[in-house]
């Protein structure tokens, strides 16, 4: 049976992305830093032959003639999404692909050191660069209307440019305004700024993903400049944190973060394991779990009125507050440049400000030299402020430089994915909230696990959302919870 | 340059290796548990390619190639390090091969059960195939007198089974006799148990490390259930440990051990990195270092006259001994059943009782039903005491269920080497002692560095003893060193 020799083919890769992710988590958690030369050079060579082997012309053979067999409905799936995949980047030819990684490379290095000297014009010619390679690349993945569908697509199966736009505009009126509003609201107070020392904040933390029900067993926590998740093989999912000694949020809010993605990849069912289909949905649909846990379970009143009585236990110094002063605490919103600290309000404006830019600079409507300025231009317009400097605005982001055009959508997509998931949960699940505030989290990851997790990427997100709520994505969905929550924060 | 792309080879080589020892690396330290499963998998995929680029027709054309072109010594040596191996490797049937991986991997198993169970006869059947398909293996790799002689060629280069023999018999009949005139003598007070955590233990063990001078900006120190070194790339040299909570001497020693390894693997130069000759000279070179540093440095009164103030600092119930006490305590001899807790006197004996029984099974001068009788006979006639139970006995090591026949040797012949090179350290050095004694260690790792580290694997073993001591192996030096200094631990 070609399935069967398929299947065997995509776990032989797998195994190459084992040892390529395990390169790469050691390489942000335990390496010596003598060693890191080196490294780079594995990591690319692991990850270069895991990709030749799935780009080969035995696996299109194989897509070929297992198509024609008998198969199961997961054959199926595994057929559809593998031969999506394999004739996407066939189209790419390797010398391209070979360029591609050695300038984004470059770029790396560029806009780190750009970013450190505030200076944009060392970032710009490698930026010019990628932009030009990014495009390319666009037209072999080919496209319909816009260019930028065409990278889009590798983040977000399914959705168009025109779809999104669709989805942002009123999303966009709706959050400058509200913005304005929450400026007549009772702003709460900052108290989660202070001392905390890390072995005590790792202890919170560790409390709070077994709550989730993270599978410790089964994946590590370790610390890691940029906390991220990674699934180094079947049953090993590993996270990382790191530690702000002068901020519990960001420590705390981190490692629920990443505990989110790391359950939806817990959640995939076995068999899936290493096969096209072993994978989240979508970027996007990723994000939702992660966002779903950070914001709509760890920053809920619900969760605070369980989670109060361990903060408490390990920091005494919290006493003096109540629950809801800490929820209130960890919703403060503010108009501030860097969108990783952005929290839920201002969070998709960073977005959609970046969005706007790649499109328009993917199909050419504006030039890498003017970034800067529409940066700045769309910052004061979205959010009221301008940065001092270019490090905290257009080279705050290594996307760009990694040549990840069409990303930052998902992130936007999966705040507002994680609404609509929620609503319809609470619907299914009535006394939800109260489950949450008796420190009960396992109906949502029964119900998470149920309606996405062990679907893996059988389905385009866009299909999955119909699926699961029986509509498709609605911003509306977001908008009413973003409403309901602060005007209960602010008092309004 | 047929050499260049030869160098280029061997460096593509060297990249699967790291991610091979990684893989492995992070097995015994970090992964978690639900993970083993598929790990094994990965490991034995990652390794199968890098051994099968290792022996590919390519780099035996490579070599036939850069034979013939105008070489550098050190290229001279790299085509005569990488030919031997690559024939030697070439000869062996790759079925041949595969079938030993899988028998050792079920021999392994079978190996942990009958330990567990203390049962030889789970582990009887499995360990006769490992011997059989061993026997096989060393008649593909070939050899003059003694089948043995292939399998020792694997681990100590150069070095014949009646050579071996001849050194041995020497040794056995000294170390037989001072074993029973130590009885005689004055044992040393056991001081190195009681209660010492963990975290403490490795203050002290991080504290020895760094007097070794071992660069922990090119390795790092982790937790194993068996301590081991392993290099997983350039500037990567990485030890464990083990902390018994009850036995100070474990984590310390364990540690010291592996330090030793790792000076060596940290002192190969860079430009042999990756390369044939980017490695150690032999298991037993290897071991003479480790054994170096931990018992000739670490376990001699010169270095507790420094190193007892870091203990006291860290476990002050140390203070009512005195430096003498505590080189005494961690120098006593006892006639004890497993090898890898052995003391220097009676260690040899442990690998010659080894030897004799491995080299007559591969000469199909004994059966295996045989070896657990044969193994407690050896174990009276040479320590005078019989084991319990074969768990205790024939069952202790995992080397046969490797099939590593041919390697025990290596042990014994590190601490005769490490002797030697004493020896003449302290002629090159002649305040050696009264250094080390003022916690000054570095002469002696230069002296290891410009001898024995930075040749790499250029030289055989017995090529590389000449140049460094000016003659062969000779063990006297070992047996002047045990009297020496036992006579003064013992007071005889």
């Amino acid at each position: 049976m070609s399935i069967e020799k398929l299947k065997d083919r995509y776990l032989l890769i797998s195994k190459y992305n084992t040892a390529a992710a395990l390169l790469q988590w050691d390489f942000e958690t335990h390496m010596p830093k003598k060693a890191a030369d080196k490294r780079a050079d594995v990591i690319g060579e692991i990850s270069t032959k895991a990709f030749e082997l799935s780009v080969s012309d035995e696996i299109g053979e194989l897509i070929k003639e297992a198509e024609k067999e008998n198969l199961n409905e997961i054959e199926k799936a595994i057929i559809k999404v593998g031969k999506k995949e394999y004739e996407k980047f066939k189209k790419i030819p390797p010398e391209l692909f070979k360029e591609f990684n050695i300038e984004t490379a470059k770029a790396q290095s560029s806009w780190e050191e750009a970013k450190n000297k505030n200076d944009f014009n060392i970032f710009k010619p490698h930026l010019e660069k990628v932009v030009e390679l990014t495009k390319k690349m666009a037209d072999y993945l080919s496209y319909k209307e816009n260019r930028y569908d065409a990278l889009l697509d590798l983040y977000e199966p399914g959705l168009t440019t025109a779809e999104l736009k669709k989805i942002i505009n009123p999303l966009k009126k709706f959050l400058v305004d509200y913005l304005k509003k929450l400026d007549n609201g009772k702003k709460p107070i900052s108290i989660m700024k202070g001392y905390f020392p890390v072995e005590k904040q790792k202890e919170l933390s560790l409390k709070a993903l077994k709550l989730m029900k993270y599978d410790f067993d089964a994946g590590r926590m370790d610390i890691s400049m940029h906390p991220f998740t990674t699934t180094i093989g079947f049953n090993d999912v590993r996270i990382t944190t790191r530690y702000n000694e002068n901020d519990l949020n960001d420590s705390l809010y981190s490692t629920i973060h990443e505990g989110g993605h790391a359950l939806y990849e817990q959640g995939i069912p076995e068999e899936f394991y290493g096969l096209p289909i072993g994978d989240g949905a979508s970027m996007a649909i990723h994000e939702s779990q992660s966002r779903f846990w950070e914001n709509i379970i760890g920053r809920s009143l619900e969760f605070w009125k369980y989670f109060y009585n361990d903060l408490i236990e390990i920091f005494p110094e919290f006493k003096e507050y109540t629950p809801e002063d800490i929820f209130k605490a960890v919703n403060l919103v503010e108009r501030s440049f860097i969108r990783t600290e952005a929290d839920e309000v201002t969070y998709n404006l960073h977005i959609m400000l970046r969005f706007e830019i790649e499109e328009a600079l993917i199909n050419d409507n504006i030039e890498v030299k003017d970034l800067p300025e529409i940066w700045n231009k769309k910052m004061k317009e979205y959010l009221g402020i301008i940065p001092e400097n270019d490090s905290e605005g257009v080279l705050q982001d290594v996307h760009w430089a990694h040549g990840s055009f069409g990303y930052f959508p998902s992130y936007m997509l999966g705040n507002l994915y994680s609404a609509q998931f929620y609503y319809k949960m609470k619907k299914d699940i009535p006394d939800l909230n109260t489950k949450i505030s008796h420190g009960n989290l396992h109906p949502a990851l029964i119900w998470l696990r149920e309606n996405i997790h062990s679907k893996g990427k059988i389905y385009e997100p866009v299909e999955l959302v119909k699926i699961v709520t029986g509509e498709s994505l609605n911003p509306e969905y977001f908008i009413n919870y973003i409403e309901n929550k602060y005007n209960m924060v602010y008092e309004l």
